[in-house]
């Protein structure tokens, strides 16, 4: 009775944190031997995480007692995205061990996290991916998403079959909540869950408790497509078919799996951080933020050739720089709240049916609002601070334009690249904070120009 | 053979926005017997979310048409997020009469989604949360989420029982992957796969095909955490205790929900729009986005404060102002990539036994490394632009600076947080960027001030 076997419990993160505390500071002194044992009695989820977070010393020394075949049952046992995280750290002797023993959707996962360089050196020595046709897919894909397996019965057979069916599937089983029904010609004919595979009787046919397929993908359904099927519709998990046959099945945990993966990546991308995890090397570090500091770089130029545009203006009353930041700042919350908003209600499908006008035309109402509020506020601490009623005056009408700017930009910018078919989520934010920064200064210097002699 | 009917398949978000346009305008035009004819072939989540996004006066005519009925089937066919947002929208007759009848857990999906002032007025009249003890539970625990349905069965009964018991839980029996066993007592022994018992003989007893529990959780847990064991453990379904008894179960298409949106809000709270969805009243926008706004204004102002100081030597050389956004901009685009990785990081559990010191040598370093190509690239611009070479000296410096601060305390800001036990997401943003802000200022204008020599 393998199963009764006690199995190890989940544990808190604050537990986790301590043990890997003390882990840490046995190998420290030079035991690893009570730091593996320490370890042996966690689930290999959290083994793996306090791997991953030790210095790379100390995991290396300790891999030593655990041996390579430990490694790969932890890394087998844990969710693929944690997996590759901890699987980019080994050294490349045991890593190009473990990968020839995982499944290739865990290998995928793991390559994906490897700088370019180590996956280079690592990918020819594997086996395992000779076997699969993984690589003919491109990523982000239902296809390099799915499983190879079938989880399938023919429509005009008995239950019992399916049962054995599904017995046979011995990798996945545990994993599968729907058989799907193929015809003579294996075109997909519908579905039969789990449960009720469990409550009918072996000589039932399978056509009387079947039901319906919601939702079926290609090869080449996008990944994002395939997170919003199973969200929308409440799939659990998705038959994909290539040339009209069925080619795999996407697993419900690969599915939960690549949403939060797709969550992570356009949260990253709104802040211009691509892909990046903590922790990984300094250079891919550098190599994923330097460019977007870079571009912003010339974006701060184009505000910074702005504010030069009045430097009269400014040498009359110095007073004013004081406020650049104030107008620009502002404006750039303001913008980067409707953004946010926009992006996301794009990725959630929330935006069926609501015209870009009537989105546009909200957001830029609220900004007039916000507007409103904002510049009089302004207007009242700058006539109090520097007794300047002009200067007040030219504030406050600056900060409800810019505003109003911000509140349509940060609709427009996404709105506009998703009718371009440009994923909305990738530098929306640069494109928008530019606009506020520009705008609000032309704005401010501009009307201060204008009325300079009520503020001299 | 009801399950055989044919059920409408789904669609792709464009086909969903042409349908969405041609309801639209049959409405328009008066004809809203063709416009629901037009949505009755659809799956229910898309007929509601077309409905969502029509407009007040086009929704209520489609709704006279489709009778009551109707919206509350679409409704229950929903995921509860997706519901929560289409009920909203509806009038307050339709709206009391649909939550009567839904499934407890949607109605308050439904009513975290109403304004204030709505839900009161409509939350008295509901006879279905009389029946319910969800309100005795605060929203993001796992007792808000659990359903108090009890898969259960003795675990010392055989398979047969087991199903049977499966069979009796008509409302949630597709949903399950797993049956809880209990002891004499009621305590939690274990659980056996719905796979299994699909497999297993009538007349093998479950503790045969038993497997073990790994993750527990109590009715106080918080939503995060069950979101964390069921992504760390791979888990399907989370058995949740009230005094050591099985109190009911989280599902795991609710465990998925609550991780959605537990993501959006985060990613809303990092910029400063706590849980607003597009199209919502005006109202409930600005009192979302308002009071962040002011606060904001507070700290431009600190800004502005620490500019007003050097007011002296940007009257000698008023070619600074300009540079003021390049270098503030700089630091807080470099803050903010920080910041979302660590803000990730920590909900995702990925710092365990990764010290906080490590991470913020590890950014300081990482700013001081993108601070000097950044300082040597604005350095040669400024100096190019302006012909002054002491001009760009001094920027180039500041920029340095600058890039090390917005290392440390993006990274060091959410740390804090973490450790004084507040949710890193809420406002760290607002204080990072004022960091940065006020720091690129006193750094320019300060080394400014003590080279004034070099660049006059």
């Amino acid at each position: 009775m393998e199963r009764e076997t006690a199995q190890p419990q989940a544990i808190s993160l604050d537990e986790a944190a301590q043990i890997a505390g003390e882990v840490k500071d046995l190998i420290k002194a030079g035991d690893e031997h009570s730091a593996w044992e320490l370890l042996q009695g966690l689930h290999p989820a959290d083994i793996g995480t306090i791997l991953a977070g030790l210095p790379s010393k100390s995991r290396d020394a300790l891999i030593q007692v655990m041996s390579p075949d430990t490694v790969v049952w932890i890394l087998r046992q844990m969710n693929p995205v944690e997996a590759g995280r901890v699987a980019a750290r080994l050294g490349s002797n045991i890593l190009s061990f473990a990968l020839d023993q995982l499944h290739p959707r865990q290998v995928l996962a793991v390559l994906d996290h490897l700088p370019i360089l180590r996956a280079r050196e690592v990918a020819p020595s594997l086996e395992s991916l000779e076997s699969t046709e993984l690589f003919d897919y491109a990523p982000d894909t239902a296809g390099a998403l799915m499983v190879g397996q079938l989880p399938t019965v023919r429509i005009d057979r008995l239950v019992s079959e399916a049962r054995e069916n599904l017995r046979l599937l011995e990798d996945i089983r545990q994993k599968l909540t729907h058989l799907f029904l193929v015809g003579d010609d294996g075109e997909l004919a519908g579905q039969v869950s789990v449960v009720d595979l469990a409550l009918a009787e072996s000589d039932t046919p399978v056509r009387a408790i079947a039901s319906p397929l919601v939702a079926t993908v290609t090869v080449d359904t996008p990944a994002r497509e395939c997170a919003r099927l199973q969200r929308h519709y409440n799939v659990t998990q998705l038959p994909v078919t290539q040339g009209g046959r069925l080619a795999g099945v996407i697993l419900a945990e690969h599915l939960l799996g690549a949403t939060i993966e797709l969550d992570t990546r356009q949260m990253q991308q709104v802040a211009n951080v691509p892909g990046e995890t903590v922790g990984g090397p300094l250079l891919s570090s550098i190599r994923t933020r330097l460019p977007w500091l870079t571009i912003n770089l010339g974006t701060t130029f184009l505000a910074a050739g702005t504010v030069a545009l009045f430097e009269s203006t400014l040498a009359q009353v110095v007073v004013l720089a004081a406020f650049l930041p104030v107008v620009a700042g502002q404006g750039g919350i303001g913008g980067t709240q409707t953004l946010t908003l926009i992006v996301r209600a794009i990725a959630l499908g929330e935006l069926v049916g609501i015209g870009a006008r009537r989105l546009l035309a909200r957001e830029a109402l609220l900004g007039l609002l916000h507007g409103v509020w904002l510049g009089v506020l302004v207007a009242v601490i700058a006539m109090l601070w520097k007794q300047n009623p002009g200067l007040g005056l030219v504030l406050g009408l600056a900060m409800l334009g810019n505003m109003v700017i911000a509140g349509t930009v940060g609709a427009g910018v996404p709105l506009f690249l998703r009718r371009a078919g440009v994923d909305p989520a990738v530098s929306s934010a640069v494109v928008v904070t530019t606009f506020t920064d520009v705008f609000g200064f032309l704005l401010f210097l501009g009307i201060a120009s204008a009325f300079i002699g009520l503020i001299t």
